[in-house]
């Protein structure tokens, strides 16, 4: 049985707000071993919105409807799906009891507790829209239909407590997808690509994907099994071989995210780490300060974006800026050095260069950055990029470029 | 005709990427007075694809597609183009030449160049696939597709550079939707909702919109007209009521960020900036370094994560760190007023809060952050924020409530 996801509202449809719904009902289900088929967004129209479900209820399918459970004007699903499921809309005395016993007697709740007739209710106790299960042997013999609300709150709450068990009661389960990701850093598609084919060969119960990210390529192992045990028998010699093949490129992480690796390195290490940032201007300690429990490691970053900063702060001498300029390997050592010492950390990174538009040469062009990195008892490992593109996207490489720098260069100098 | 956007991915589909391409193309076309009518995602399965794609192109529809054209194993889009426009795939020499010019002999060049015969090409300057458009006048009369690539950075530039104009020469236009977009601070939908009602009834051919972002609120001015001049006219006085109406709260910058206003002002002004950031730990210092431009005022920042980096650094006094604590108003002035010092700027802000989720107190719990801003001339402004959520939001309230006060103190006491 397909499962298909259908968004309803204009908001989605146009852009101003992201379904991230869909992302989430679908990772959930994914967790649980259900895989979707298609996602759908549709406007607050309900012609176009019964044609979609109509559509997606003969396709032999578990049709799950989120948004449009409203009392306002623009909220067309329970009239919809009234219609397509060919019966009346009524008012249900128990949902009305429900909603009141949580919010009291709100304007909308007679509203709210008219369902279609025949629905099963799947509770909301996060908002007055209840979820509605649907089926019509006759119509659809082959489908059904759980309609949530559009709000993320009420729906994540109701997927987790109530679609999911529910999925579990009414839909056979045997042989379901599991997925194996592994991430890696400096690498292509191409790196990989051959690798993988021989793998499909080799193996032909498995399917590979490969999902290349801004710094980071992961690697999904995909097979059907019957639990996680007999998943992990089925693609542990593929995993391996890939591991070993690439093995300095691969980082382990939850999140697939190169900043998190190095986040839960230097906890794990327990190394002080310190920064000392031009063009990244404060977004490469941001990253690390995203993640809960930074401060037990990082100490923090002087932004030195003006020169004079670079001198009165991070002590460049006025003699290595004026001769090598500010965006050069002798400017970042200095930088590295003095935020170390600054700050006290074991470990440090600086990085200083030419994000563009404007402000590059014919010498040291947009996208030329040098940067540095610290480790006490270790000589200073430097290198200079280039990238092309605009702001955003070789500021985004070059925080990605040396993390990765970072991370190899931490797995080969640190003692296990 | 409709528009139907099919997004091609399993990571998509599984929902381990959010469909934000979707969401970016529906905006820009909706800008651009086009007005999508569907979104799908399918996953990298050719069967799925080619009858979601075959299902579309019946619907008399402009199909736009994104992912699903490189050249790995797993990207099937040009395959099944092919056979859905019954046409083959061949070698094409121009292409050929134009990724060689762009990303010299790469290892996939052969297979990028391989696209279904009679296809008109939309070069992609940032990446190796090549957008598509195609049309088969025998099988779908009505309808035409355009391919383009899933990695965002490239679609986006080519959504931009070469969609929009190909939809502009492709589709006809009479009376087209405009929209005029103004944003607010501070304020919540319930203030401004009865005055979009109000609007309405007074100027029928105006449709409002209210989207709430984080920190920000924008209001769409909504309405058809032949060209922009006409467009204008119509909401010339609608636009003036409000704006009079909010004043205070009315700010101006093309991306309807606050961070871009405060960049704006600062340029246009002239005023140096520093930044001494704790909890925020760079994060708000990148927000204006992601401008081009912001070296000519912006200084730097001194994120002071650890308390020693706050006394050695900043020279907060040990005294009042301990008596006061770090997370304080007394903190962040000591912040604000010397991280201005040192960085010789007429303009700071300082912030140190708990963005959690530990770390918190009974007297100052998660969510609590303080802040101030200095202003050469001026007396210290201080204040303390209370925020609840899961730390990404926390920090983005943060920064949002900082640019919000900052730019709202500026306009007070800055001459204008």
């Amino acid at each position: 049985m397909n499962i298909e996801l259908i968004a309803i509202g204009d908001e989605v449809l146009y852009g101003m707000v992201v379904n991230s719904n869909a992302a989430f009902i679908s990772q959930a289900l994914f967790e649980a071993g259900f895989v979707v088929s298609r996602h759908s967004t549709v406007g607050d129209d309900p012609v176009a919105l019964r044609k979609a479900l109509h559509a997606a209820l003969l396709r032999k399918s578990c049709v799950i409807t989120t948004g449009g459970l409203g009392p306002t004007c623009d909220d067309h699903t329970r009239v919809a799906l009234a219609e397509i499921f060919n019966v009346p809309l009524k008012h249900n005395s128990e949902v009305h009891a429900y909603i009141k016993s949580i919010f009291g007697n709100t304007k909308c709740i007679d509203n709210q507790a008219t369902v279609p007739v025949g629905a099963e209710i799947l509770s909301n106790p996060l908002g007055t829209a209840s979820g509605l299960y649907l089926r019509n042997e006759t119509l659809y013999p082959e489908s059904f239909l759980i309609a949530l609300p559009g709000v993320p709150s009420e729906m994540k709450e109701m997927v987790k407590t109530q679609l999911i068990p529910y999925l579990n009661a009414k839909l056979p389960v045997g042989k379901r997808l599991f997925v194996l990701p592994l991430h890696f850093m400096k690498l292509c598609e191409v790196d990989v690509d051959h690798h993988l084919h021989e793998i499909e060969k080799e193996f032909p119960e498995i399917n590979c994907g490969i999902y290349p990210g801004m710094g980071v390529l992961s690697v999904h192992l995909k097979a059907m099994a019957q639990d996680e045990e007999e998943f992990l028998q089925i693609v542990q010699t593929a995993k391996d071989k890939l591991s070993d093949k690439f093995r300095v490129h691969l980082f382990d992480s939850p999140s697939g995210r190169l900043d998190e690796a190095v986040h839960l390195y230097f906890l794990e290490k327990k190394i002080s780490f310190a920064l000392a940032e031009s063009c990244t201007g404060g977004s490469l300690a941001g990253r690390f300060c995203a993640y809960s429990g930074a401060s037990s490691y990082f100490k923090g970053s002087i932004v030195a974006y003006a020169n004079e900063v670079k001198k009165a702060l991070l002590h460049v001498s006025e003699k290595t800026l004026e001769s090598k300029g500010a965006v050069s390997i002798e400017v970042t050592e200095e930088m590295a050095k003095n935020v170390a010492k600054a700050m006290s950390a074991r470990c440090s990174v600086a990085v200083s260069g030419i994000l563009g538009p404007t402000g590059g040469t014919d010498d040291k062009p947009v996208g030329t950055i040098c940067a540095s990195i610290y480790l006490e008892g270790h000589p200073l490992h430097s290198w200079q990029m280039k990238f092309t593109g605009n702001r955003e996207i070789i500021l985004e490489k070059t925080i990605q470029n040396i993390l990765a720098e970072l991370l190899t260069f931490l797995f080969k100098n640190v003692a296990n």
